[in-house]
């Protein structure tokens, strides 16, 4: 994809987005002459529906069969304490994090049945000798918590937490590229870590609470495009966190086929409930034992 | 070097700087025996004065003499507000750093003659196009803030930095490992990244603020051990900064070979002296205009 591809995707996508923003009248689907009408699959010449360019430009746009997430839908009623901790990455991202820490994080994990641990690579293979057997996933950051490594350094380290056991990669999207407009420096870096990492789950944490409407939004489609398995509000060490308004932008420019995060700020049962029904299907929390076990006091108080 | 060596070493060498601490009565250098009283060379079979290993067993503690710095000596004067600009890393790490902010931070790196601008890596080889032709030096951070990536992904990171033009390193300890004890770790990451950018200053940041006095002590050492050049007190993104103790205290313990670092919170000519006078002999600062700026304004009216 060239630089000039490059910059009608992000103003087509960025267009349509605030297009949908706008309150209106109940309308068509949208691009429907992108589709052979009868079986619902692209017609010849038509253009990809999820990233706008003419097909045969199209190089995949994020439907990479490895990388996709099960179709979202959205929560058909609140969770119960056991749907609630499978939807948790249990999170412990703190510098001074010990290994006493580590291996309580994973107990917890274990003990909960969290989705997973999510924690920096230099303790991933301890998370991983600690939860061998267990169903509990091993989530590693990578460029975290500013995004300002460069593409190479950043797929190394995803590489390498791979190796040590890490089986889904949380990277920080280049921020200040983003901001500067360079959206090719932006959608390389992603590119080359889920290229460096086949098979697991890339998420791109775009750290909303430095980004302005426009900026979430093509953060959002350019995470899309470079084939990433979800997009996440934030680290967690920048300003703001998870807001209800994001998770439900982002939802709406990523569709059902991608994940979305929320993190930064999930701090109890109620936050987790209210992320999920505005279109999260995965919460990264590090209060996650108090989130469940106050689930599991409201559902028998009857909440 | 084995995991009792490396004990005994830390024990050692904690021991003889808490002993420095102590108020006491004048004495005799320290291990004065292991040196050959005529010349001041080693004499045969002795410990060596840095890292108290016997000579045969002594990996090189810092003194490898392509990453040795000048020979400190306390300052004899204040300094004029050209050799305070010397002394200076200009430094911007926010992640929503934009092209244009690391523009204008090179345009006032080179307008006043800077040591050095402090960047992500992302932004090294913007500022060194900017910087072509100048003096003024490229310092990339690594493995930061929050030091806890692999010893491999950290090299791999410098050496990239270095490949698009830095000249220092300033990589960031990892705190968990050194609270963790696990000093053979904190070692090796050091190490790893020393001997992936052969020739380079690289400088090795405590996180001061997250650290009591004993593992201040101890990373010190193995700052030295591991063939660092410098020590430096923070990120900048931690609890706490420089304060004039620290840099006392790493000053004391890293001796007159390597270079130490005050880094966080010096955003004045006044913070800026006080720390020169306490043993540092570089400073990282954002500030640094209205540092030098303050000084031009102070020399004139006598300060």
């Amino acid at each position: 994809m060239n630089e000039q591809d490059m910059d009608r995707l992000v103003e087509a996508i960025t267009a349509r987005v605030k297009d949908r923003l706008q309150p209106r009248a109940p309308q068509a689907p949208a691009a429907p002459e992108a589709f052979n009408k009868a079986d619902g699959r692209p017609a010849h010449d038509a253009a990809c529906a999820t990233c706008v360019m003419p097909l045969e430009a199209c190089e995949g746009c994020g439907l990479n069969p490895i990388n996709a997430t099960a179709q979202w839908l959205p929560p058909s009623n609140t969770p119960s304490p056991a749907e609630m901790a499978r939807y948790i990455d249990h999170t412990l991202l703190k510098a001074e994090a010990s290994r006493g820490d580590i291996e309580k994080l994973c107990e917890e994990a274990r003990r909960h049945r969290f989705w997973s641990v999510c924690v920096n690579a230099t303790n991933v293979r301890l998370a991983s000798s600690h939860l061998q057997g267990s169903e509990v996933n091993i989530c590693a950051v990578v460029g975290f918590p500013l995004g300002a490594g460069t593409p190479g350094a950043k797929a190394f380290e995803a590489r390498e937490a791979v190796r040590c056991g890490a089986t889904e990669i949380d990277m920080v999207l280049n921020v200040g590229a983003l901001r500067s407009g360079d959206y090719r420096l932006v959608t390389e870096d992603i590119r080359k870590v889920v290229a460096a990492v086949p098979g697991r789950i890339v998420k791109v944490i775009l750290e909303t609470g430095m980004l302005d409407l426009t900026q979430k939004t093509i953060a959002c489609a350019l995470s899309k495009v470079a084939g990433a398995a979800f997009v996440k509000t934030s680290t967690g060490f920048g300003p703001g966190g998870a807001t209800v308004e994001d998770i439900a932008l982002m939802r709406g420019i990523v569709g059902s086929e991608l994940g979305v995060k929320a993190s930064g700020g999930v701090r109890t049962y109620e936050d987790a409930v209210k992320m999920l029904k505005a279109g999260a299907n995965r919460l990264g929390a590090s209060s996650s034992v108090q989130i469940v076990t106050h689930a599991k006091a409201a559902s028998t108080s009857g909440y």
